[in-house]
């Protein structure tokens, strides 16, 4: 059974305690403190360590008992071996525990014997414990971020609706530091590494009736609780579209998880079934992951999988059109009533069909009077707009017609600007009018085809999702 | 039969005209004229236009018949009605021509009529006609650029070894660009339209002997006579590396070419046979094209498919892992030996196995090495680097240290550098060291997988490239 009690303290805790701060310039615990200050964290913050009186000129405690009420959150920046004591010497002073460190379980039998030790300490004091063996949590509403990347080199995203959950810490910020170069917005983010206590299926349970959450993207690896899973997982579809990347599915990769996080990736015709059975939309791999993300972060469900292409590039068109086939997207003819319409009011040589194809001679006005006419009525679920910078007809005033058409639709509007810098500098345009934006033809069909699985799922449940 | 007559003189012209050339501001003319200028063509280029005496200070010449012994390529930048005329007026006044417009065999029978006769002209006066519907030629050593999109949109790729033929300009030139913002050498471009005269089985015959072209990659939505285009590829293949893309293979893709092109793109399973009889490599859309390019220009050809993958971070190395077995590349074990030798000199921490995990306490120094040990021997044909930049000890020295162990070690080394700004930005440090660099890790098993396939073959028939 999925369990979310005391979930709440590590999502939305009142005060958090470092364990481990110390002045030593580089020191992870250092980064963490810098984190939660920079994410605007307003409660006290309390450093922990046996040896300092004071760290970063505030008063330095040494053990979590010494905090006066205790803490809703304590970050744990100590060795595997101190881990247990901490727990064990001071039963109750954090309602929630983050383990960053690594040397547990996926070590061996010794890691694993400090991980038992934690579980029962934590367990007689009804004490959550995110990890070992990960980066924590990030909450854009609360100022809590417990990550220990600076954030030079580690941006993070913006206030929004995608929470992701993530068995592995390195693949969390990398995925969260594309999003916040995208624009997307992010709710949540859990990396829970070995999972000791809150696993994948708490998560979702949490997620499910979390209300600053609108969609979940999960990366794991193993399952802890089969059942569980399915269970929270059917529970938070329910609510919101789940999405998860499942890797470990072949012999080298699965070899590599067990390795990572110690995980037993099991058998993965097993998974794919529970993701059927509780209604998760799988995705392929990191791209498909981050493309997901993109398209669910802007929050708006095709009715279903039938895919209008507009284009100033035939190539890339018929490409498109290929990589929709492949995808299990439908790319069906405009019907004859828009066919006429567009015929009479666009030169001869454009190619009115779907994909239409806008040639060279294309303006910016034409490309939005296109995809408004191709997107009226109910022929299509969705467009994928090809914009291609070669026409000196396009500006920079593309993105904002683009988007005022899309907001007419109702429909999901996918950009891809492929090319060198003149089009990577003008993704930029759309990202910030709420169009997603993708670097490659097959990158905007690999997101068109998760929201279209979304959207017909929610079909099917008589959601009717708008 | 491919031909490739006078395909000299259409790819080193000593001398070009520009028909229809105009001192009107924006005019494709225009364009192409500064196009060859900027490319630093160094022979005459004559305007051609009856109605003007002199076009950017030049003088310009009524029809193509008054410059005295005619010219090597004709550029015409004409409305399609006045194609013909042109070239049936002053016959072999030009040895070769490229046709830019549209308004010909793709928009019906008026067209196709019109495409007659230019075939017929040029054919009585032995010149070869690029397009039409078309950029035309592109030559990076040669001063050669027709394409009528300005650099500020369209920039061009450094010299290089790699060529592109392609039946549609838009993706073409998307690709270009694409390239040059990834620092990819191009020799030879060449957009061939409708292919009224030069098709791709010319084009592939010619690029077969053509010194500077080390790798061909081909863009193709039909094929012309797919007996010379067997011939062509095959003798092309036992050369260089042929790698093409065909589009139009689905319903909608294939409805789509028809209209862009006039293409009849023929059932997809002979053009697979076709690629698998000649040798030629096929890659599935747009950025697997891209990815190819970019992993043929760094010229290492790995001598099979066997995988190491050497990252930072962990959950990133086993989508890696999964990503491979999934593109039918291997990822076998360490062997025993360099796992004995790691585990001795590495941290414990690390997870000694392919993929190998070099954990957040990674430094530039520890990458390097475990990069050397791993392709040292034989058990390896090439490295996927995966580099996360959370960890403090990476820096930008990284790439200089990880190329010196890709210099070394004779195989390719791709990387991948997943992530937001900061990942983005230090992948220039991997380009301007020639080792390929990719923005996903899907990305670099694809580019991974179209050079394995090259090993391989280069393996099977006995060349053994290193």
């Amino acid at each position: 059974m999925a369990s979310t009690e005391n979930l709440e303290s590590l999502f939305h805790p009142r005060s958090v305690a470092v364990v481990g701060a110390s002045d030593k310039p580089g020191k992870i615990s250092g980064v963490i403190m810098e984190s939660l200050a920079a994410a605007g964290f307003d409660g006290p913050v309390y450093p922990v360590n046996p040896s300092y009186e004071e760290v970063g000129g505030v008063r330095c405690y040494p053990t979590l008992g010494h905090i006066e009420g205790g803490v809703d959150l304590a970050v744990l920046a100590v060795p595997a071996g101190a881990v247990p004591g901490i727990l064990e010497e001071s039963p109750g002073s954090a309602r929630g525990v983050v383990i960053i460190g690594g040397g547990f379980g996926e070590t061996g039998p010794e890691g694993k014997e400090l991980e038992r030790r934690v579980r029962e300490a934590a367990r007689k004091a009804g004490t959550r414990v995110v990890g070992p063996n990960c980066m924590g949590l990030y909450n854009s509403s609360a100022g809590l971020d417990t990550f220990f990347i600076p954030r030079d080199r580690l941006r993070r995203p913006p206030s929004g609706g995608v929470s992701i959950i993530s068995q592995s810490g390195s693949f969390a910020i990398t995925a969260m530091d594309e999003l916040a170069s995208e624009g997307v917005g992010v709710a949540k983010v859990v990396s829970y590494g070995n999972k000791l206590d809150v696993n994948e299926a708490d998560c979702l349970e949490y997620l499910a009736s979390d209300e600053s959450t609108s969609a979940v993207a999960v990366y794991m690896e193993s399952v802890s609780d089969g059942r569980a899973f399915v269970e929270a997982a059917a529970r938070c579809v329910s609510a919101k579209p789940v999405m998860a990347l499942k890797v470990g599915r072949f012999g080298a990769g699965s070899r590599a998880a067990r390795s990572h996080t110690g995980a037993m990736t099991g058998r993965y015709e097993v998974y794919r079934a529970a993701f059927r059975k509780s209604g998760v939309i799988e995705v392929g791999g990191y791209e498909e992951f981050i493309g997901g993300c993109k398209a669910l972060g802007a929050e708006k469900t095709p009715r279903g999988r039938r895919v209008v292409i507009v284009t100033d590039g035939g190539g890339i068109g018929v490409g498109l059109a290929d990589s929709c086939s492949e995808a299990g997207l439908e790319v069906p003819e405009l019907d004859d009533e828009v066919k006429e319409t567009l015929a009479r009011e666009f030169p001869s040589y454009f190619a009115v069909a779907n994909p239409l194809d806008l040639t060279g001679s294309v303006t910016d006005g034409l490309f939005a009077e296109a995809v408004e006419k191709v997107l009226d009525g109910d022929n299509f679920d969705m467009a994928i707009v090809a914009a291609l910078w070669g026409p000196p007809g396009l500006t920079d005033d593309l993105a904002e017609l683009l988007s005022q058409k899309a907001e007419i639709s109702g429909k999901p509007v996918l950009v891809c600007s492929p090319g060198g810098e003149y089009s990577r500098e003008r993704m930029g345009l759309f990202r910030e009018r709420g169009l997603p934006v993708f670097p490659s033809p097959e990158s905007a069909v690999r997101a068109a085809s998760v929201i279209a699985e979304v959207g017909e799922r929610a079909g099917r449940d008589g959601k009717g999702k708008g």
